[in-house]
């Protein structure tokens, strides 16, 4: 049983009650508690020593990581983040410097974004450090993006470019938080994700929640330099499909719309790569087409119990 | 370093916004995200294999007992609970069935108190299952009890009885969340807290949050059946100030609803123990009141890195 058949398994039937406006299986959970210009998004996201950073990844780059995970999921359902929470599991033998230094780098990224630390928990994890944030955000009412409205004949946009995170960017990305609220305030953004589990994976996911398929162009899919520089570990092609921690957006709008919104996007955001890399298409599954002809993309995301 | 030192020291200067109403240093914090009537409340705990749970521990007490953890930090500031989201850490090797039964049993307890399950998380830890909570709730506007609002002169009270926790009441515990909002909603309740801690280490928090000192009188205090049964480990009072996991409330009032109160309290809740064991004085520290005199308290609460 792997991560997701797991979750499937404990998601199939959890207590709602009228405050649920969408529960779990999208970037985040979205909740009305009574506030007249906004709904809530509710996330939470854990990084564990030996699964997301080592004992040498330095300490503010870990913090870093930690919330910018979960800032990566508010920009997914186009929102702003307003209040986070950490929890810290230590080990029986840890050096407070450490831990200092991994609430330097969250704290700093927090300010950045304009994000209050409202407290949070340290217990005993014997062995390892266990870091799960949670984050309070907020986003109009009727606005929030999720991953089920992706409809045949949507064109399909990834921000940045893909593959070879674990060279380095992983602990460096930047949460499309900007980018994303601007994109839901000017276009109608159907269907929306961050790629964290690899592009094959995560547009399964939209994929899935939307009961649609795809076709991606394999030419029109941003392979990183780092994914190029690793091409003797792994061919790029195949990073940028399945590495996984990317954190760019992955999302789809009406066809008729792409070459504005491709347009608009190159003014307000020069520096930052963005493709249409295919469209979506009714059915399901991934076709990938190149110039040898089409065929059914077998490729999976990053799966964490393999 | 302790884990309130730790925690002293990575909450001392904490990035803030204008939706803190309360942050660090309570039972949970208080956010304003702009609902007419209510603020919000959000809180995390984690429990952890081997610290707060055994591999023979039952797997639905697990499980309730990591959601009854939040849900007493929630009746602690008089709120109602909402939402909430489970981060799991799993080992390599995992029973689904028993993950299952952990879910089984915080679903349940969810569903009694109307709380939803919005998703969450699963992810590798390596060695021992880790599992936080985190949890949203409300509170009327201006009417969540902080800690820090303790007067001189105010009557001190605990619900039902302390001590002895670990045979087995840790498991089984009732969350004070009726009674607790009945409190706030009938009776300017100053001063509050769940007794997590011991009730030695909880009121110093009362204590220090709102800069008073407290004179306890030794034979008010109610001591558990528990306790005393277990009086050849550890001397019963011993156990009742020190041990933890009690999940009482304790809360302050002016002396002059006291007895008031505790009249109302009976008729309300005739099956549940209120004591009155002591008043909130000038200066700082406790003194505990006997027959034989009056002596400065040393003993302290339960601290988790020693």
């Amino acid at each position: 049983m792997n991560e997701f058949e797991l979750i499937a398994r404990l998601t199939k039937s959890l207590p709602a009650n009228k405050n649920v406006v969408t529960g779990a299986g999208d970037d985040c959970a979205v909740l009305d508690v009574g506030a007249v210009e906004n709904l809530l998004l509710f996330k939470t996201d854990a990084v564990v020593e030996g699964v997301h950073f080592t004992r040498e990844t330095p300490p503010e780059k870990i913090g870093r990581k930690a919330l910018a995970r979960c800032l990566s999921d508010i920009a997914a359902m186009a929102g702003t983040p307003v209040a986070a929470l950490v929890t810290l599991g230590l080990p029986e033998k840890f050096e407070p410097e450490f831990i200092g230094k991994i609430y330097d780098g969250l704290n700093a990224l927090a300010e950045k974004f304009g994000v209050a630390i409202v407290g949070g928990e340290t217990t005993t994890n014997p062995g390892r450090i266990f870091i799960s944030i949670a984050l309070l955000g907020t986003v109009p009412r009727g606005k929030q993006v999720l991953r089920s409205g992706a409809k045949p004949g949507d064109a399909i946009f990834v921000t940045g470019e893909l593959g070879g995170s674990l060279a380095g960017r992983h602990l460096e990305f930047e949460p499309r938080l900007k980018e994303a609220r601007w994109l839901a305030k000017n276009f109608s953004i159907h269907a929306m994700i961050d790629l964290s589990d690899g592009l094959a994976g995560d547009l399964r996911h939209v994929l899935k929640a939307s009961g649609v398929g795809a076709e991606l162009l394999k030419s029109a899919i941003p392979v990183s330099r780092a994914a190029k520089s690793l091409a003797r570990e792994k061919p790029p092609f195949a990073a940028a499909l399945t590495d996984g921690e990317d954190f760019e957006l992955l999302f789809t709008v009406a066809s008729g719309g792409a070459v504005k919104l491709l347009d608009a996007w190159k003014k307000q955001f020069p520096k930052l790569k963005l493709s249409c890399i295919g469209k979506i298409v009714a059915g399901d599954g991934v076709i990938l087409r190149d110039k040898t002809g089409a065929q059914k993309l077998n490729a999976h995301g990053y799966v964490h119990f393999t």
